[in-house]
């Protein structure tokens, strides 16, 4: 394809003496003849005089480069839209799989594809162009909007609803009973039923093996356009604001509450029962006990501010010698008080 | 349901001028006309005025409120069962389903609800009432007790042992292979066989995505009535005693012994090759590399007593000025020494 | 089986005045009469005395012991060596389980053992002797070479690379979608197509529950002989040096480049686009968000070297004192200054 076609479809200003052919997408380290390459990454720009690439996507403000380049406001969006043109995705075969189990009283919307060994509980409702990868479970009473992608392996559990274009990866639990126990006098626990539900509005992603609780009352909720990375845990009865992107391995431990566009980095905790303001963002492996205002770039654990944070990171460095200077200190004093005659 | 009737089956003392009809459960915020209500943590309380529950379930100290209220020691239970009063549970489908492979020599008890694509391995022995929710996988050699649920995509691995009503969430992997493996002389590893079993006593519950890996020799053990969290680790050969209570994504990494009644909060690493006396709490993200006594919380990682913790965490924010201080101190000191004519 | 026939097979010198006859092999804490135990971890030692084992296995430089011994310069391994004479393995059967699907153009190399449920995509190619264990799918075109052990319920996604002998344990997601969006102007995300592959090399194993995600663009790599723990979260684009062991838990941002032999205990987290040096070391939660050189053993958040937060944690657990010391200097530079007249 070239260069210029692709500066169409991505919407791209070419900049280039030459409209070069090109084959494919690639990193700018491996990147190689006819490659297109990008730089989303500022860490990368020390890689744009090696690269070997054959024409580049750039932002507007990024210098001249040597070679043809697509000048864009966004270049990552460039980047992805570039992929797709080379990118050969694996169909799903539409229709049932003989090996299906579809509850008879199920309703499939149009132009499904329904994997081998897929089971499909009574009274699920699923929109035109759902995508059951093999081996998904939906427990009984569960929805899916139109447009939904459901991998190998992921089950959805009973009366969950899940919006349109929703993903969700493989072997992701949704609607597992949250961990809620009330304590008995001997020390022991009593199980309390988990009667609510999990709802996940349009266009939300949910990561591999991740895991998204329902709530002994009231749902367990994210919002549209989230996106959950593999290996989260949401606890019964979170609310994950829209817009938000939740790294791999973090945990709401039950009853968090986060604002729209919240942003957490991999391994964060959030403590149960708080509220994350919108547009709050977490560095990773933070500890969050407390409610956070909006905005906020929070670090550490009990967290406050990252300024704040890396400041205090850095002191703690410099901590054992000030204990040694310390004493100096005290010993030095007590010297002048000797000698002043106290 | 009247209130009345409810008071007399979760065993509280009704407070109320009017006998009011209760149509379901809900959280206090959500909570609107005919909802029964309830308080299991202090932070809800501020609610309490604003509420539009037509009932409350609160504990007997509690002060009065302007509804009608069920009193109880112990709010959380009651609150559970109430709750069983107006859930509809889906019920699994008994009887072993046609597509189910189950191997001739493995023992069934009486009443099985064995789900569409469930595999039973050769010799397993199941208890009476046993669910196996479709595409469970019981590998060789397993043994479950009466009343045991098993959900969908989780495993068994060969020769574990389940006890009577456990319950195993989704994707849940019970004796996959501990991480064992002998260095060689070239930096390489030899695996070592895992050849112990994982033991599950009664009445415990393990979440979803969960890992319980088996040993080399030995079993690893989780006693009875203990309740394991989504994504939690628990190493090979580690111990956990009764009544533990393990929050989501914390990490045994092998041979750990946990006494009974430990609490630990979101994402706790235990080290290898520890115990932990009964009774000692974690907060979350605590990592643990020795030993602790019974009955302490502990905090921070290396682990020390929270109250230490909270002394450090809050002395850290001072350190950046401590260090300006004792700056201004050698200076002045110097100041004094020279003036001094030292 | 004699202990003299044990020593030659693990290639072990006996120290013995009889040549005992030996059942099995046991932790040194739970072995009894006719076992053999091992010391593979110091911390055991103290339990050398009680033992009641009939025989030991031993470094050549630990002290002399009064029951018969196997000295060894390797004792872990032959202890592994050791236990597979005595372990009796679950043996899958060989062939296709009737209820597998296998695609009519994927090729199968000599011996399968295909087991229940199994789905074998278009495409795929087996080297011989590979287990697939009920339940496993492999998407389109994957290719597993020789001898690979793929265990219930994990999937491989398409086009995904395994090597000869990888092991894959339980409900592991190979290549499932990198965690890339890029950022629109309303605050939404765009999905990149993750168009790269997963290649694992030979001799890997990967844990229960962990995901090695697939990039947008190149591969993600796990290098010849590593051993990657359950629910560990290897990101989009990351490369895994050779015989690198990678505790449970851990996660590996993206674009993450970890040198040969590097260990992390649990729970660690490394950030994205870094690069770490062959045969570093990370101790449990450490949090690494720079490049750290060949060889040091790192610690804390944000990691520096093992003993310079060693040092700087016991010294935060002085700072509550010391900013009471220092307001104690305080007080007395001020009474000297003021009794020297300034």
């Amino acid at each position: 394809m070239k260069l210029s076609q692709i500066a169409e479809k991505t919407r791209c200003r070419m900049v280039a003496a030459n409209d070069v052919e090109i084959h494919g997408v690639a990193g700018i380290e491996d990147a190689g003849c006819g490659d297109l390459t990008f730089i989303a990454n500022r860490k990368y720009i020390k890689h744009l005089k090696e690269t070997r690439a054959s024409a580049i996507i750039l932002a507007e403000e990024m210098p001249e480069v040597q070679i043809p380049s697509l000048r864009t406001s966004n270049p990552y969006l460039a980047f992805a839209l570039a992929l797709e043109l080379f990118y050969e995705p694996v169909v799903p075969e539409r229709g049932i799989h003989p090996t299906a189990v579809v509850a008879p009283d199920a309703e499939l919307g149009p132009n499904p594809a329904i994997g081998a060994f897929a089971v499909v509980g009574c009274g699920c409702r699923l929109g035109r162009d759902v995508v059951l990868h093999p081996h998904v479970v939906l427990y009984p009473g569960v929805e899916l909007g139109d447009g939904a992608v459901i991998h190998a392996h992921a089950t959805i559990r009973e009366k969950c609803r899940l919006g349109k274009r929703v993903i969700v990866q493989n072997g992701a639990v949704i609607g597992g009973d949250g961990f809620g126990f009330a304590p008995m006098e001997k020390g022991d626990f009593y199980k309390i039923v988990q009667a609510g539900c999990v709802v996940i509005e349009d266009d939300v992603e949910i990561g591999a093996n991740a895991t998204i609780d329902r709530a002994a009352v009231g749902d367990t909720l994210i919002r549209r356009g989230s996106k959950i990375d593999n290996l989260v845990q949401v606890g019964h009865g979170s609310h994950v604001g829209e817009d938000c992107v939740i790294a791999a391995q973090t945990g709401l431990a039950g009853s968090t509450r986060l604002g729209r566009g919240v942003r957490a980095a991999g391994q964060v905790g959030f403590a149960g029962h708080l509220q994350v303001g919108d547009g709050a963002t977490f560095t990773a492996q933070t500890g969050v006990p407390h409610d956070v205002p909006p905005g906020v770039i929070m670090s550490g654990y009990p967290a406050v501010e990252n300024a704040t944070w890396l400041r205090c990171m850095a002191a703690l460095l410099k901590l054992p010698d000030l204990i040694k200077r310390v004493r100096d200190l005290e010993k030095s004093v007590a010297a002048l008080r000797d000698q002043s005659g106290n």
